[in-house]
């Protein structure tokens, strides 16, 4: 048993969050309820849209705080934020909050390193995630060469795909998702992350395998994070550059 | 936009919490996040065991009512709780607490009537829940009459089923339920209730509709409520016995 209590930053999008709060449990070894990771999910929804907030639009800070304030009272001792673009904002919860906040980035890293440590990876992330530079600059300081969709792609292919799963309609994220997923790997990636954790959702709504090409699921990669951050004894991951 | 946050009290087990996210948010009409459901989810696996307390085990009320009180801290406006066995424990927490409690009986029963108003319904629950008539004394007050599977049936069938998905094995959980569901239909069940939360996300693991009854699956059944709670404007169901 553990007393570590996990905060789950959420609802950005809630099928998102919700489906981390599964796989977290379907990750953890366990034979009982008991043996399982305690864990407060603050899944807020009306959290203004993270890209938005870069053309313009309201800014997510306040509300993000207000979530990381409600968890921290509610006894949790880490964050887990399953929002990718989210963590445009991580330097400034970090300097807010006295807790560690598992970066979503270097959980990816983490998982990249076993099964493709260097070369060409593939990185699919919305349009901000993208342009703040969230994976590019992280996983090239580590030696990896990153390449992402171009803007054509984003707009016909990348972007209407995470909208539909943020409308419940994972079916229709499929296809736009497999066929970048695809064309990322005929330009040489070795791996394509999923660094939007919608995506996951979508490319779920149909086979993976016959992609042919290995996808870091950031949902999974965040999950395997927190559970090495509650149940250290298991020593299945460390991340690098994340206080715990 | 609705500024009505639920409150979640789960882990028990954190598979069906996770899962009861997952459904809530699929369920919701909503084209935004932002058109999502604000909750929070406590998920406190460490909650005594339900059945094992009926048993002279530790009482989970302690535990039960900090967890209440964490999502009253949180802002939440009523609570739900996706798991059956610890409605054993409803008049003691909605005695202590100011919040409306969604019962699970109550919102499995509103959507027995939408498919089968009246005559025979199987329920098939964890020891503990059918022993202290949960479901039978809620549902035959209203004019169903209620079949459960028998002493021997729940020790070979659905108990170690229950036990399983606990324990992540959902594959395993999935004939013993199965044929547990088809038993009760054979003896007239117009419709199988799944009145422990980890009994749907084992049948999920094979084909349901090949069963040949209706399944009511309370944790839709309470994702249901909980959205008709949150957005009464949306005029789902209505709870009985509940007040919201």
């Amino acid at each position: 048993m553990t007393n570590r209590i996990l905060g789950v930053l959420g609802g950005m999008g809630p099928l998102a969050s919700a489906q981390f709060m599964l796989r977290l449990t379907l990750l953890t070894p366990a034979e009982t309820d008991q043996e399982h990771i305690p864990a407060v999910l603050w899944s807020d929804p009306r959290i203004p849209d993270r890209g938005r907030a870069r053309q313009g639009g309201p800014d997510p800070l306040s509300a993000l705080m207000a979530g990381i304030d409600g968890l921290r009272a509610a006894g949790c001792g880490a964050i887990a934020i399953p929002c990718n673009t989210a963590h445009g904002w991580y330097d400034r919860m970090a300097e807010r909050t006295g807790l560690p906040i598992l970066h979503i980035v270097d959980a990816a890293a983490a998982q990249l390193a076993l099964v493709a440590p260097s070369g060409i990876i593939g990185v699919m992330g919305t349009a901000a995630t993208l342009e703040m530079r969230l994976y590019q600059d992280r996983l090239e300081a580590r030696g990896w060469q990153v390449i992402t969709p171009d803007e054509r792609e984003m707009a016909e292919l990348v972007s209407p795909a995470i909208l539909a799963v943020k409308s419940n309609r994972v079916a229709a994220a499929y296809a736009p998702l497999a066929e970048m997923a695809q064309r990322l790997a005929a330009r040489g990636a070795k791996a394509v992350v999923l660094g939007c954790t919608e995506i996951p959702l979508g490319l779920q709504a149909g086979p993976s395998h016959t992609l042919g090409v290995l996808l870091i699921d950031t949902i999974d990669a965040l999950a395997l994070a927190s559970i090495a951050w509650a149940k250290p004894a298991l020593g299945i991951i460390k991340l690098e550059s994340t206080a715990a």
